[in-house]
C-alpha cells in the first residue's frame, strides 16, 4: 500500500490528472469512479488505483453482483492500493469513490472512419464539429448527448478544451469510450474533406437563414458548432457553406454551445427515426 | 473609495455573494459583469460597486456608445468604488469585469401568472418544472434556453440549487431578469394545480412510453424534469400522469438534465412555429 503523497507513483498520477502536457507526452489519461472503471474498454487499461476504504467496502458487499464484477475486473488489472488521504490528494473530486484508472489514449483515423461511414449502406453518418469549445462540461455533455442521439464521431479543433481533462471525462458519463473523436489542426480543411466525401456540413450561425428543422438530416450530416464566447469564425462557417439557425425568442442572443449542439443532434435523430 | 477588505460593507457584500441564507434573509442577490449590470431591471437595483480599474477604463472609452450607456446608468444608482484588490476579493470570478450589482429579489405569484397565461388567447403557456436540480450550470442553461424557446415560467422545488447562486446567474446570461420563476414547497400539489388549470404536465421519465415528439405541445404544456443523479421521483412523475421519453441510442442511460430540458423546450417551440 502506498501511504505517502511523496511517493513517485503518486506524484506521477497527480500530474496525469492535472496536466494536459503530461498526458500528451505519456499518451495516457486518468478516469475516476466506479462507473468509469466498469465501462472502460479492457485493452485501454494500464493501471488501477483503489483506496483502502474502497477495498473495505468491496469486501463488505460480498454477495452483490456489481461488487463481484468489480472484483473480477480488478483481478485482471495491475492494481495498487492507496491510503485514503493519498487517494483524496490525487482525486479530482471532493468525495472520491475510491477507484482511479490510468488508460491508454485511443487514436482514431478520420480518413478510415469516413471511408467506413460512407460505405455503410445501413446508416448515413452523423457528425459534430467543434471549433475551440472551452468549457469542459459542454464538451462532455456533447459526447454524452451525441452517443444518445446516434452521433458517429466528434471532430474538434486543437484549441478545443482537452478531451482528457477530468471534468470533460466525468461529464461524458462513459461516452468517451464509445464515441470516436478526432482532433484537427485545420477545421477548414477537414470541412472540405468531409464535403468531398459526401457529407453536408451545416454551420450553426447567428446569420443562418434556414431554420434548423428544414434540411434533411437523414443524409450524411455534420453540424459545426462555434466557441462559447464568440460563436463560429466567419471563415469557418463560410467553408461549410450551409447555414442553419435555431430561432430564438425573447432577448436571447445565443444559446449555450452544448444546448445548441443537443438541439441539432436530436433533430437529426428525430428525422432519422421517422424515416425508418 | 473602499480600500480595505475589513470594511463592513465589503464583508456584507462578500456574504451576499457566497451565502444563500444571507441572501434569503436580506431578500437581495448579487450579479456581476457589464452585461448583467446593463440588462438589470432598474427597479431591482439597490447598490452598485465598481472597481477602480473599471472606472479608469470607462473614462478611456469616452466616445463609445456602450460606455456612455454604462455611465448614464451608473449616475442613476447608488454607486461605490472598490480598490481592485477589494473587488477581486468580493468577486466570484477569476478575472472580474469590475462591476457588481446588489439587486432586490423578484417575487412572482404562480396563481396570478397561471391566470394570466390561461386567459391569453394569443399563446398557450409553456412551462418547465424542475425537481431538485443540483447543478448551477444546468439551472442557468435551462433559464437561458427557456427564454430562447419561449418558456413562460420555470417552477422548481425548494431543494433545487438556489437560483441566486452566482454560477446560476452567470449561466442565465441575463435570462434571470426575464423568465418568471417560482419555488414550490410541494411539486405534487403544483402539478395538480396546473392540471386543474388546463395545463398538460409531461414527465420526462426513463419509463416513458411515448416518444417526446408525439404529443401536441401547441396546447398549454409543462415539462417535468428530474434531478441529475436519480431522475424524477416515481411519485412526482405519477402525479403528472403523462410520460414521455427521449429515445437514446448507444449505451446512454440518461441525458444531462439541461440537455433533456432543451430538447423538450425546442420541440415545443418547433411545433408552435409550424402552427402559426
Amino acid at each position: 500500500m502506498i501511504s505517502s503523497t511523496a511517493n513517485s507513483k503518486v506524484k506521477r498520477l497527480a500530474a496525469l490528472v492535472q496536466k494536459a502536457k503530461m498526458r500528451r507526452e505519456e499518451q495516457l489519461f486518468v478516469v475516476e469512479g466506479v462507473r468509469m472503471f466498469r465501462e472502460a474498454p479492457v485493452p485501454w487499461i494500464r493501471e488501477v488505483y483503489v483506496s483502502e476504504a474502497f477495498l473495505r467496502k468491496l469486501e463488505g458487499e460480498a454477495g452483490d453482483q456489481k461488487a463481484r464484477d468489480i472484483r473480477e475486473r480488478l483481478k485482471k488489472c495491475r492494481c495498487e492500493v492507496l491510503a485514503d488521504v493519498v487517494f483524496q490528494k490525487v482525486s479530482d473530486t471532493q468525495t472520491p469513490q475510491g477507484v482511479l484508472c490510468v488508460l491508454a489514449m485511443p487514436h482514431y483515423e478520420l480518413a478510415e472512419y469516413v471511408d467506413r461511414w460512407m460505405t455503410d449502406s445501413q446508416k448515413a453518418p452523423l457528425l459534430v464539429l467543434l471549433e475551440d469549445l472551452q468549457d469542459p462540461g459542454n464538451l462532455g455533455t456533447i459526447l454524452r448527448g451525441g452517443e444518445g442521439g446516434g452521433v458517429d464521431g466528434v471532430i474538434m479543433t486543437r484549441q478545443t478544451v482537452d478531451i482528457f481533462n477530468p471534468k470533460v471525462i466525468r461529464a461524458t458519463m462513459g461516452s468517451i469510450y464509445r464515441v470516436p473523436f478526432f482532433v484537427t489542426e485545420n477545421m477548414g480543411d477537414t470541412i472540405d474533406f468531409l464535403k468531398k466525401s459526401g457529407v453536408t456540413v451545416y454551420a450553426a450561425h447567428l446569420e443562418g437563414s434556414v431554420d434548423y428543422d428544414q434540411p434533411d438530416y437523414a443524409l450524411p450530416t455534420a453540424f459545426l458548432i462555434g466557441n462559447e464566447g464568440g460563436g463560429l469564425r466567419r471563415e469557418t462557417a463560410a467553408r461549410a457553406g450551409q447555414y442553419i439557425k435555431i430561432p430564438m425568442l425573447g432577448q436571447v442572443e445565443s444559446l449555450n454551445a452544448a444546448a445548441a449542439a443537443t438541439i441539432l443532434m436530436y433533430e437529426a435523430a428525430r428525422q432519422r427515426r421517422r424515416k425508418v
